[in-house]
């Protein structure tokens, strides 16, 4: 059995980043998510350019972010991105945490479905090459 | 039976609001929830402003975005919000029309509850002002 | 002689744009120009997607800002954009204003030169399509 | 004679910092030069955080930024930030490098002054903590 990949990136909370409540504002923690994704997405060798290089773009569809913690300026997270599913679209759940404590803050989700570029169609199954670069064997 | 309030706004997508796919950036319809929110919270009159005034901040504590289709540059759009519950926390639901087609780009919802400020203690009923605000008779 | 022409757009200031101390945070300014710059060029018929068309980018080379007052969420706020050069390089000066009192909030100035696209070669006098949209007779 | 200090942070370019041009949108080099700032003003102890605990904000009054060169999704980038001037005003430099070559991409300044909290009065010449941190001797 294969275990799915997931990867994780460090980041400092920015003064831009947090509203006049002083808190991170909720719509910024998809940057994180974002990053976080990108460093999962690099991991397994197919990232936003490579998936332009091989036809598709794979525009977010679903997304969803369920707050527990307030992060604050200058905050030193965690944002974890964990591959979910991979066939018919590309789920990915996100944790960030704070760095030194360990506490979630934000958990959630995105999902992703392939289109082809430029003409974005979409793709009801993933292309074979996600696969390929998942490792993982299609008959 | 009292009729639940809705509002919108009108928005010309900047050019800033879009990515390198030359779509808006996923992320960035959480601007434009924030802005038919705040319509929808100026009607009922209880605006951020007024939230805060009452002693509590409303911290959004859960997000869902749904895209069906992707918004563009100076693309005319439609951003609704539509109070769905409000007795244990404020749910709103939203959807993101093209203004000249009425087609549905995004739809999606927000929670929020009540913490008092500052001290963030979070309240597991509205407070009695929502209730007074929406005009709702409660015991 | 011909006047230079300008346009403006007004803005509610969102709460995502404000930062923890209450205020703009001021690098956000630079959407506002954006806002207030597009309305311009719609203004002389030579939009973002006309630039495009016509074969050049125009990436924005230097930017300005001077900060006289802040705004704050809810403000109404008044940004125009008004062309001071073009025959070289297109420079565009800024004003925002509170749209209640009329007074300045924000000065500043952008400056862009045209780029042929997609190799991004800059052109050192601007291209004769824009002399044309601003229906100044070049020999 | 004392060497005025300088702090740099490296970045990865987030795609969602990236306009349909491909480049990073102009406006978002002021969020990498608020990252160096904050490098910098934690270099002399004199952080954000501790600007209001010192009765102080140091709102940004004037920002200049010229651009060489742009950068992409993906670069990484090195921001620094080095002290210009601190006895009436906080004068900042900046200089936005790609980490690998060393070619300089962005390069401006920022001004800012103290204003007292919560009233925003200007003071016109720096607070004397100022100095302090810097490790300047005032008569």
């Amino acid at each position: 059995m294969t275990t799915l990949p997931s990867a994780e990136a460090e980041i400092l909370v920015p003064f831009h980043d947090c509203d006049p409540i002083g808190i991170v504002w909720h719509g910024n923690y998809a940057r994180y998510f974002e990053i976080a994704r990108c460093a999962l997405l690099d991991r397994i060798d197919y990232s936003y350019r490579q998936m332009l290089e091989s036809g598709y773009a794979w525009p977010i569809i679903d997304m969803h972010l369920r707050y527990v913690r307030p992060a604050r300026f200058d905050q030193r997270i965690i944002a974890s991105a964990t591959l979910e599913e991979w066939e018919h679209r590309l789920k990915i759940a996100y944790v960030i945490r704070d760095a030194a404590s360990g506490e979630r803050l934000v958990v959630g989700h995105t999902m992703q479905v392939a289109v082809t570029m430029p003409d974005f169609e979409m793709q009801y199954a993933s292309p074979r090459i996600l696969a390929e670069k998942l490792g993982i064997k299609t008959s």
